[in-house]
């Protein structure tokens, strides 16, 4: 494992054991019936265990948005046209997709990144990062937003890993450095809590078959419908990823080697975005399956990533329980969705606002002059 | 049932289908694979459904928290002694509850309500209802918040239901007489989204007496430990339930006989406020137990104010699964939450607003240039 990868997995610590155990009595003392309010509470404290802060203040809230293409759609794994990828990167910048109007709503902030988008991603230049100064941009509705966008390019796409590995093992070291790179910049700028995000026609594929090589459950009962396959499409998928396994053969206790073979660049990126998280003492709140995939990426370079992880709901797509269930997390939410981009981070994001302004703002049983239980 | 009850109902008209049909066209062109955002999609259409409006917009919202006493509290129903309903309200007042949090988290305005607290509640001047137009009021942290005060005072305190009736029938239509008002007060302010809350030591008690009532689930089954009750606290308080069912015999045929027996002030506030509500196409975010007792009692008075109830979350109080499940809504959030108030509704009302946001502000394959699927 390369320099940059060891230095930040080795400053990531344990949870703030004795905070925590403070927090959790600040929050038996406050005006409700004790534990009351459920996942909002151990929510809050997991935050103050996180950050180290007795009385975090979630403020800055970054989404970051990471954008791949991936060699395997040659083999007709996705219904829509690989071009989408970069389409939607635009849509992105100009504040028209899910994540925008969901990141606004929160108060967050989106970093769009081209990890590996298939064509040249030609940016405004407002909202370029080389003005970063100025990284507003104008959604089309005229609402403003705060939007920005980094070129962080691996490769024009993935390979078809049908037919061997998806990148090489530098290009995989490569993404998961420049996913530390990307949140180091953004942590100098200040952000107190992240969310995961992806756009990449194809990567519901590759997120399938890292789930399989980590968790060992069958290919058939992780593999979902991506962005809305039909029973054909599916089950060709299924055959495609099991192909993609006896091609490549990736070694499970080698994470790196999992994601050159079977990955893809915003996969890696996002990894190193979670593990140079926890390494800052910042939640990350996970997003859905492919966020998901990342996650097992980070966790199995370094189990103590996971303390640091937030699931911010359970996706439709059917690996993602799998993934939760394989690292321990339970997720917050469970609305039926499966979009990505970071629409399930925002929600997240805002529930763990939600819990810490309970642990900092309600009133104590003394403090109100409210009776206590007998 | 008297006249202004009457009068409401009649005002609640179907949901708006055509609307709904072209929100939903229009979901389905929105830059997401088709139904990608599962339960936000359904709430945006129904929103439309309920509102009558193409494009709704949910910038004023409203928590109701509703304060009353229970004069079943004499039976060692709840570890809490009873003065902590009054003492929760002046809490409410100055912001420090965890309803004030969480509505000022989500941006809506509380509005507190006695009902029939067992004692004279004395609202600072500035929240008073005596001064309408100056309803701000600080919270302990200094943060600006808009609650208000409103005295709707029945009685003070309904009267030990295990030796007889909670209420005379009169008392009961005249607090979902109050209720009705109490939205009226407020449709003619501006009021977009409603969520119902409550307080009253006691009530998780008259909750479950009602759901015995209507649904016809064993007592043993739909209790629960309120704010907290011990093994043996619970084992009391379903004697007692048991014993104010066969005291009382409340006719299932007629809500407002329910009410009057085995219900509270609050509860029929509530129950007045949803059927308002309804009547004035406002959507309103069903809290926990307690305001599902309420729903409940709107519901069998009129089948159709069910169409306009969301359902916030599942609640800890097993009773509420039963409410939901009889009324046939299906909750968004399921987060271990008993604490009433509203505080589910806050966060309810927060994915409301943000499934609006989606449908409104979203950008089509069209206007931003993507493909759509093969």
């Amino acid at each position: 494992m390369k320099d940059k990868i060891k230095e930040t997995v080795n400053n990531i610590t344990s949870l703030d054991n004795i905070l925590m155990q403070a927090a959790q009595r600040r929050l038996d003392n406050l005006t409700k019936p004790l534990g009351s309010l459920g996942r909002l509470e151990e929510l809050a404290k997991l935050i103050v265990g996180i950050t180290g802060q007795e009385s975090p203040v979630l403020k800055n809230k970054v989404i970051f948005t990471l954008a791949a293409d991936h060699g395997v759609t040659e083999e007709g794994v996705s219904f829509y046209p690989k071009e989408v990828t970069a389409q939607m990167v635009y849509n992105f910048l100009s504040g028209g997709a899910a994540i925008n109007v969901l990141a606004r709503h929160v108060g967050a902030r989106v970093i769009v990144v081209d990890m590996g988008v298939a064509s040249t991603v030609i940016a405004r230049s407002e909202c370029d990062e080389a003005i970063p100064k100025k990284h507003d941009c104008f959604a089309p509705s005229g609402l403003a937003m705060t939007n920005s966008f980094k070129n962080k390019k691996i490769a024009l796409g993935t390979k078809n890993m049908a037919r061997g590995a998806a990148m090489s093992r530098e290009e995989a070291v490569k993404s998961i450095e420049a996913g530390i790179d990307i949140l180091e910049e953004e942590f100098s700028r200040g952000v107190d809590i992240i969310g995961t995000g992806e756009m990449g026609i194809g990567n519901t594929t590759a997120a399938s078959a890292i789930t399989a090589v980590f968790t060992k459950k069958l290919v058939d009962n992780l593999t979902g419908r991506g962005a809305g396959l039909d029973n054909q499409g599916l089950q060709n998928k299924i055959e495609i990823i099991k192909k993609v396994l006896k091609v490549n053969n990736p070694n499970p206790n080698d994470p790196i080697d999992v994601l050159a073979k079977v990955g893809g660049f915003e996969i890696g990126g996002l990894a190193g975005i979670i593990l140079a998280a926890a390494s800052r003492k910042i939640p990350v709140v996970i997003d859905g399956f492919i966020s998901g995939a990342a996650a097992l990426i980070a966790y199995h370079i370094e189990p103590k990533s996971k303390d640091y992880m937030i699931a911010a709901h359970c996706s439709v797509e059917r690996g993602h329980r799998i993934i939760l269930e394989h690292i321990g997390l339970k997720p917050l939410l469970d609305l039926n969705m499966r979009l990505g981009e970071g629409t399930g981070g925002c929600l997240g994001i805002n529930l763990a606002e939600a819990s810490v302004n309970i642990l900092t703002q309600m009133a104590t049983f003394k403090s109100a002059g409210v009776s206590e239980r007998k």
